[in-house]
This record gives C-alpha cells, sequence and structure tokens, in this order.
C-alpha cells in the first residue's frame, strides 16, 4: 500500500498481537478493510505524523489521515517519553483511523513499568439511553497495569453492552443475541444479530436505565470528548464509518477519529517492587474468591486473553476460510504469496 | 469533633454540594456516620496530611486518617497546582476516610478549565463475576469536563449496576429492586433489597457476564487498584467499613481507604475556547436526538444535578424526618443548635 517498512511492520505487530490474543475481530480479518479504506483515499499510506501543540506532559498529536495503527504507537511513545520526564504523559491524536486494540498501545506503557491508559473513539452504533438514534461508537477503553509473577492486568473494553464483533458471531452462526444488547429502530429490545442493518442501535453498558445504561452512555462520552472534542477529531454521529462502502458525513467537525492515550510512572507513586507485590497480592485474592459455580472461578481482566496467547503462541492462530479467503484476496491484488 | 474552622468548613462546603446537587445519600445525612468513626477513633479530626512522594506530574498522599472530605481536596489542590506548571498533575491517596462524592474533587479541576477526575474505593460489597464474595466497593469514578454555555459535563457513578444509595430507597419503602442489582449469598439474582444484610452482594455493572459484568468489574478493579495498590492503602476485601460498628479487617494490606485524583490542563491539547465550542455541540447535538418516548428526552450526564441544584439552591433542600433527627440528634450531642 506504500507504507515505509517499519510502518508496515508496526502495524502488523498491533495485527497480530489481537491475533495472538484471541480478538479475532481485531487482527488479520480488519486487513482487507485497511486496504479498502486506502483505496478510497481515507487512509494515507505515507502521513506526516507530527505533534501540533504540547506542554511538558500533554500534546496533541495530528495523524495525517495515517494508519491508526501506525499513528497510536506514535503517540503512546511520546506518552512514555514525557512520563519519563515528568511522570506522567498524555496525548489526544486527531486525523487518525482504527487503531486495532487498545490493548497494544496500552501494554507499550506496561513494559515500561507504567499504568497505559488507551481509548478511541469509533463510527456511531451506539445510541444513548433514551434515544434510537446511534451517536456514539463501541469507544473502548484500557487501562493496564503491570504486575509481577502474575501477567498485567489489561482491562480493554468496549462501552457497549456488547463489541460489534460478538454481534458478527451471532450472525455467522444464525443465532439470536441475548435481549439487552441491542435494539430495533424503534427502540425496542431486539434478539435479532441483524438489526443494525435495519436502522437499530447496540445499546450502552447497562442495557436500560434500570440497569445503568446512562453509566455506559456516561463512559461512551468520556472516551468520545477525551479522544475528539479535546483533540480535535470528528465526535459522535460526524465519526466516519470504518466500512469504506459508507460515506463520510459531508460536514465534519473535526479531522478523522481520535484517540487518547496516557502513561504514568508507577515509581511516581511508590516504589515498582512494592506495586507489583500488591498487584499479585489482589490478583490471587480475587482468584481465590469463592465461586458460585466451583468450575467457573473468577476471570481476572486480561486472562483470557493471556491464556490465549499462550496456546495460539504454541500451537497458531487458527483462521476462519473468509478471512483465509481475504488474505489469499489480497495477496494476488497485490502480488505476493498466497498462505 | 476538633477539626479546625477551616476544615470543617470544607467538609461542610462537600456534603452540601451533594445535597443541593440532589445526592442525598452522600450529603447531611451522612453525618453521624463520619461522627461515629470519630468517636470509635478511626477518624483523626486533627490530620497532618502530608505529601510522602512526588514527581514533578505525580505524587502520592498519606491523609493521616483525616476525613476524606478534607485529605480529597488537599490531594486535588495538589494536583492542580502541578497541571498548572506541567499540563497534568495525579495524586493518589492512602490513609482516608469517605471522601464524599467524587463529583466535588472533579468539579475543583473545572473551575480551572481542567478536566477532572476522581476515584475511590470503599468497603467491600460487590461480588466480581462468578463469584459470591463481597470483595469490591461500589468504587465510583468521575470524569468531569468544562463546557461553555452549557454547564459541565459529569459522568459521576459507580461501577455497580446500583449504588447502596438506591437500595437503601428501596428498603425504605418498602419496594423489590430489579433483577440484575443484587445477588443472594448463594450467588442466585435476587429482587430483596435487604439481600445484602443476609449475605447477598451487590453486582458491577452489566449484572451478569452476557451483558458485561466483567466490564463492571473491570472498572471497579480499575478504581481500586488505582486508589489503593498505587496508594498503599487497602483494596478489595480489605478496606475498612464505613459503618462504625463493623470492625476495620484484623489483617491490613494498607492505610484506611485510598483515592485517586487527577486533573489536565485543556490548554495543554487545545485552546479552551475551541475545546468548549466544541463541547457545547457535542452536548446540543446529544440534547437533540431522536427520543424513543416523546417525553423523555435523551440526558446529559451532570443534567439531573445540574437542574436538582438550581431548584435546591432556590427552594432549598428537603430533609426527610430520619435525617433532621439525626442531625438534632448531633446538635444535643454537641450542644449547639438543632434546626
Amino acid at each position: 500500500m506504500g507504507c515505509n517498512a517499519d510502518d508496515a511492520e508496526l502495524a502488523a505487530d498491533v495485527l497480530l498481537l489481537a491475533d495472538l490474543r484471541g480478538i479475532d475481530s481485531h487482527g488479520a480479518a480488519r486487513l482487507t478493510g485497511y486496504v479498502r479504506l486506502w483505496e478510497n483515499k481515507r487512509i494515507n499510506t505515507q502521513p506526516n505524523i507530527t505533534i501540533v501543540h504540547e506542554t511538558p506532559t500533554t500534546a496533541t498529536v495530528d495523524g495525517d489521515a495515517g494508519l491508526g495503527l501506525v499513528v497510536a504507537p506514535f503517540a503512546m511513545k511520546l506518552a512514555i517519553k514525557k512520563a519519563e520526564q515528568y511522570g506522567s504523559g498524555w496525548v489526544a491524536v486527531r486525523n487518525s483511523n482504527h487503531f486495532g486494540i487498545a490493548g497494544y498501545h496500552a501494554l507499550m506503557a506496561v513494559e515500561k513499568d507504567m499504568i497505559g491508559f488507551a481509548m478511541t473513539n469509533a463510527s456511531p452504533l451506539v445510541a444513548p439511553t433514551f434515544s434510537n438514534e446511534r451517536l456514539l461508537g463501541t469507544n473502548p477503553m484500557c487501562y493496564a497495569f503491570p504486575a509481577g509473577k502474575y501477567p498485567p492486568v489489561i482491562v480493554d473494553m468496549a462501552t457497549s453492552a456488547a463489541a460489534n464483533g460478538k454481534l458478527e458471531i451471532a450472525q455467522r452462526k444464525g443465532k439470536q443475541v441475548p435481549e439487552g444488547w441491542i435494539q430495533d429502530a424503534d427502540g425496542n429490545y431486539t434478539t435479532d444479530p441483524h438489526a443494525l442493518k435495519k436502522g437499530g442501535s447496540l445499546l450502552p453498558l447497562g442495557g436500560d436505565y434500570e440497569h445503568g445504561s446512562h453509566k455506559g452512555f456516561g463512559l461512551g462520552a468520556t472516551v468520545d470528548i477525551l479522544s475528539a472534542v479535546l483533540s480535535g477529531a470528528n465526535y459522535g454521529p460526524w465519526v466516519p464509518p470504518f466500512v469504506a462502502f459508507l460515506e463520510p458525513p459531508a460536514d465534519p467537525v473535526g479531522l478523522g477519529i481520535g484517540h487518547f492515550v496516557g502513561a504514568m510512572r508507577i515509581d511516581g507513586f511508590r516504589p515498582v517492587d512494592d506495586f507489583k507485590t500488591h498487584l499479585d497480592n489482589w490478583i490471587a485474592r480475587f482468584k481465590s474468591a469463592s465461586a458460585i459455580d466451583p468450575n467457573q472461578k473468577v476471570v481476572i481482566p486480561g486472562e483470557p486473553e493471556m491464556e490465549a496467547m499462550a496456546d495460539r503462541e504454541k500451537n497458531g492462530i487458527p483462521l476462519v476460510d473468509a478471512v483465509v479467503n481475504d488474505l489469499n484476496g489480497l495477496a494476488v491484488r497485490f502480488g505476493i504469496k498466497k498462505i
């Protein structure tokens, strides 16, 4: 596509980590989507990523319409550099594209014994509480903490009740979805996984007001404001769609999509070893919590992804036929070897 | 109780703002609870609040067992000072007590054209997904953003499906609560608002795994780790109970309860006027979202509290008889005028 070698390798690395961690919806399966966006001239493969504003611990980065897979690590490196010097660093990003899994970026900080934060806004699919209009993306937020003998604690979550990837799985399997994930065009709960195509919308975490969907909406709003209102990207219904066949809104309020990343040095608060010892103790205590079903213990945030990674590093990454076909289509398109 | 005049006024200010904002569970109604903790020597009314560790933009504060209502504003002032100098400031707090509404502290930053963050851990009442053991507090998190012509956007939420205050209302009214708020001692959904007294637990935001309770658990865990594992306070089941009749655990893993507060200068990212103009546009767009029920428009986070405040500043704060009796009991106890 014209990316330089470093950028291509970095982007591949972000996608590969998603596949290794079992987040199949954000790995190689996304590659054709990025290529289509590039074909539609919505991704710039030779971006001039710039810092447009900064203080010792804050900055705004313009991604020049580059791949988010490349722009977000640029921003995170800057946040880490500021944290190394001043204790913490926070970078808002505008004019970017889909950045893959939030966890990749947050983990960059964890490797430096820092706490990592990463969030992004996304194409509008989620309706605020009391509305049937899609105004927010699934707007994921990620917090990552380094532990000692245990793997890091990684909270990496869409702020909707269910991420779009879970709907896609139900669609492929021809199954209904639970009530509380989506509503139809009129705002009624539905279990039809195809409801989004018929004008429906995803629901915020919580599902309905009685069960706290205003909190899920508040979290999605927080991600939107930090990622886009703060950076100068598009927010709410103005966020350009990820799918290339849908045109971006004609009246943008900013540039591209937005991210927000940050890093804080653990030893800006207490010695790293003390923190890790206590986080290990925290993890051990929660892992040993009384289980309702003896066959289903408490799961520490990030644990399933670590287990998937251990398995896949050893046994390889299983790819469904549709993804293999997509990748082989790209191989033909770019004159490289099929898999 | 022996607080100096400044601390007493500050603590009253925090409680008053809760009552003004309609968060009755965190206002004057809490006063007797604080007094009982002081009588049990668990609150130090003459604390020597100290900064035990710091970098240009991070710090850890020891509250010396003071009132959280006083310790948290001390920490927030420090965060704001660091933000003024370096762009952002982040303070973890240990050895503190209940800090009232998170919104008070976050709003201190908003008044300086900063984004405010405040969170605290709390007595364990919430079970992690798949467990029937109370290991987390309702662990609220608050993000606050200054707008232009509109009031600030304030996301101030317990990370459980429902806050304890809502249970107390159902208890007083003799009503059942919705499924998805609490479980009984065996981990079955129950609608009995008294289930907590019988060994039950609150559920994380999301309710059950199918509806994303692992996300609510992840958020509660994030608050616990930032507030306590990072600061050196007690975490998880070791957090001392708020009620004075329950003894703190005999094997503490830290000091008191923990908070985490932060401030980021808006103009560390973009000019304040640009941010406020776009946040006003964001608010206007979400307020005008298509409503499922024409009589129930979309509610912007913080809006109900602002409406309560406008009403109560004009018409006064209604107090239920139980709170009036409690306050008059304190008046007798301390030899001051009854209300």
